[in-house]
């Protein structure tokens, strides 16, 4: 660990950077707002990419790839989704030395292609539901970017189904949303909140946008995935209709979902520290690091009670072992806390002479020695301990962080210059002028609008408007 | 299966196409050029994915991602690679509404921008090798383009070595190309030839590129992977050097290889017949079907009988259960023969009662009775098989048809309008004239110069030129 991580009360985005340069997760590139995902990082995503594909497959869906370009043209289509996307578009204008007649766009996101498949694809109910989804990168043209949070090109996962009845729609969008929420809060530790998103901060082109929110050590919210009901507004714009059970004709129903490499952001964010990155062992690509300590003198000795110890551990248990002494004990245990290895064996000689190891806990930095007998079950249950334990504690300060307002002074006061920050439960009247007054206000925008909040609205009074309350939002400052 | 597949005798080129459009592999797209995979055409390329890259990563490979655009001026700093690439780019000129200063290409291969990250991330030999492969799309814009074959975007896999030694970055160029040949024949079980293009085939970059080469059934050869060793080409356009151990600065030294989804193209093309998809069952996302045969007044026992069938089946095999009766027995198995299934279970009522199935092979349509007991073993040997089995026939066909051309006669007899065609095996002198007036006169081009070809050569004359022999080739028209 040749440099110094940025503590985050010093700078929390300097820590960040330092975090993914110096654990080598991801690289500024030479392309404008595109980063490289170097292999370290890579491996996290391949973990979450597996995960989630499982997940989606356990559910129904197939994978499919939709091409990179979308003509134009399409993306005109849908009024709110040109609306929305224009402004971030990457157009290429030329091809194989020509000038094209008309010029592509590389895909921002896919409804439209897709949605311009499935006219071909979808005539009759006997064809539906469809319920793919693609692997892949997208573009949109970001005027500020941060690695992993920002890019102007990242790599994610879009669903796209196409259902006969609204119902049927609403009901996936909702599966997704829970696996998401499952996959946040079972793999990467993530607490998060889920529910609807108010009008000015859905998809472009949806009728209803849910997300999962999370909060971030510098009590900022993250998006971390959303999905969308989009009604019939693809089917409409791609003339999409199917012949229902008694021979009528009907627009198609839609929704579609996504999580990107952002996610390995929120990752970082949610657990490191100070002394680098902190991964919960669900989703670590290496769950235990064995360190062998040595000299020349003793080397074979130890190197052959390492071998012993490492056969010990259960073959599900993603390892490796560390053999490079060209730098001190200390170097060492360092740069593997640095990258995040959730569990570290120690293997020096007196480990040795009485048949133990010593495990060190990365996210709390606890020693326990054990015996070798005791060691695959110590490590199995070890590892659940950490995983529980890196969401029990962002769990908790999700808590701590949490507040109730009652009055817009409070409110502003959280979000103030030196105000604490975190997350605001705050009655809404459902005007985006309140909305819009709040944000320029305090840059607090809403989150979401949680499941059931209207009931809990009722009686309730909106501290800005004055007026009835018809949701209870909870607000944040965000990335 | 509503509509008629095109016999292979009548055209080669519309049966081809009419198993893609029918399996629903993959369709056109409304971007020229490109096509959309669909989803059981994308879950073979999953496998193929799955298969390879656990191929990689048991040798020491890592998966990356660079970005998708490249500063059009790195395109320019390799000599041959401009030339080769320029007349096939996608140019982004506008990002975000704006007319960018400096166009993006969309990567039509990644070695320019990937060297010049490389060049951030080497300065010494402790740095080395580098073995990172990425999945990616890429884009050339092709003329003339067939679905899987060619098109203008495709999905590959494209590894980037670097090393300190020449002899380094050669054995892993061979190293791979080992891979590709081992999966081509264990798992698609498509034989394949290897060996060293000529300097007029190789990639443009390359200081030597070698291939595997397979025979379609239509005796044409197709380009089914190439491994090259790039030298210090990259390493100088981007002024990659590192310190040796001796502390001297040296250039680095650079290998780069790719399988696409043409891999897919190919294994449609090699096995397949006049009634549908043949599918390997290595490769195949379902090995097994089972088609239940029943009516309304016995469906309950059948569909009963039916899962204790399955649960015999070994838990490894990949199977399906079709109890969708609305056409006739004969129409579904037609239809399962079209998807490519290599073993379809047929269940009956008399098979029932005799506690027994009925076994077809989707390669030989040979049928086998087998009683419960046996089911398991029998299946999975019988998997087996049928994997020997189609590599055996494709084995068979390129020997019968690969041919030793002793005079120039006999070579262009081949290639003649109403010839056989297939591989022909033919001394050459060396001299990319004599190859290119092959070329002209029969469209056959070198596929590759087999590992020891130039022993064999020795005493040999060039029957085209009349000059000795310093290669025997391969030649055959080509995809």
């Amino acid at each position: 660990m040749a440099e110094r991580i940025t503590p985050r009360a010093e700078s929390y985005s300097d820590w960040y950077i330092d975090i993914i340069v110096q654990a080598k997760l991801a690289d500024y590139s030479p392309v404008k707002g595109s980063m490289v995902i170097r292999p370290r990082g890579y491996a996290i995503w391949e973990r979450m990419q597996s995960t989630l594909d499982r997940m989606f497959k356990d559910t129904g869906h197939v994978n499919a790839y939709f091409p990179l370009l979308i003509p134009m043209e399409f993306i005109n289509r849908e009024a709110e989704h040109v609306e929305g996307f224009a402004p971030e578009l990457a157009v290429v204008t030329h091809g194989g030395g020509e000038e094209l007649e008309e010029p592509y766009v590389v895909r921002p996101t896919s409804e439209t292609i897709i949605w311009s498949m499935y006219k071909k694809w979808i005539q009759s109910y006997r064809d539906l539901p469809l319920l793919i989804n693609q692997w892949a990168n997208v573009m949109r043209w970001e005027k500020r970017t941060r690695l992993f949070l920002r890019t102007t090109e990242f790599l994610w996962q879009e669903g796209h189904t196409a259902h006969a009845t609204a119902a049927e729609a609403e009901e996936e969008t909702l599966k997704i949303l829970n696996i998401y929420q499952k996959f946040a809060e079972e793999y990467l530790a993530i607490p998060v909140l889920t529910g609807k998103k108010s009008a000015s901060e859905k998809f472009a082109g949806a009728v209803d946008t849910y997300a999962i929110e999370a909060m971030m050590q510098d009590r900022k919210a993250l998006q971390a995935g959303t999905s969308h009901f989009l009604g019939q507004n693809f089917a409409k714009a791609f003339d999409v209709t199917f012949q229902d059970q008694n021979g009528e004709l009907d627009l198609v129903w839609a929704s579609s979902w996504g999580v990107s490499t952002r996610l390995v952001g929120a990752l970082i964010m949610a657990h490191s520290d100070d002394n680098g990155l902190v991964l919960p062992p669900r989703i670590a690509p290496y769950q235990v690091v064995a360190i062998p300590i040595f000299r020349d003198k003793n080397k074979e000795e130890i190197l052959a009670y390492t071998d012993k110890v490492v056969e010990q551990l259960d073959p599900s248990v993603r390892h490796t072992v560390d053999t490079d002494n060209s730098n001190s004990p200390g170097w060492r245990f360092a740069e593997w806390e640095m990258l995040g290895v959730p569990v570290r064996i120690e293997i020096g000689p007196r480990d040795m002479q009485n048949s133990q190891v010593v495990l060190v806990r990365r996210d709390t930095g606890e020693k326990i020695p054990v015996a070798l007998d005791d060691l695959r079950e110590r490590v199995n249950t070890l590892l659940q301990e950490i995983q529980t334990g890196i969401f029990q504690r962002a769990l908790q300060f999700r808590s701590d962080n949490t507040h109730v307002c009652e009055t817009y002074d409070q409110f502003t006061a959280l979000y103030a210059e030196d105000g604490p920050g975190g997350f605001a439960e705050m009655p809404w009247d459902g005007d985006p002028e309140t909305e819009a007054r709040i944000k320029a206000d305090t840059k607090a925008t809403i989150r979401v609008l949680p499941f059931g909040n209207e009931e809990k609205a009722q009686g309730k009074t909106d501290p800005v408007s004055g007026k009835p309350a018809r949701y209870v939002a909870i607000f944040a400052k965000s990335y």
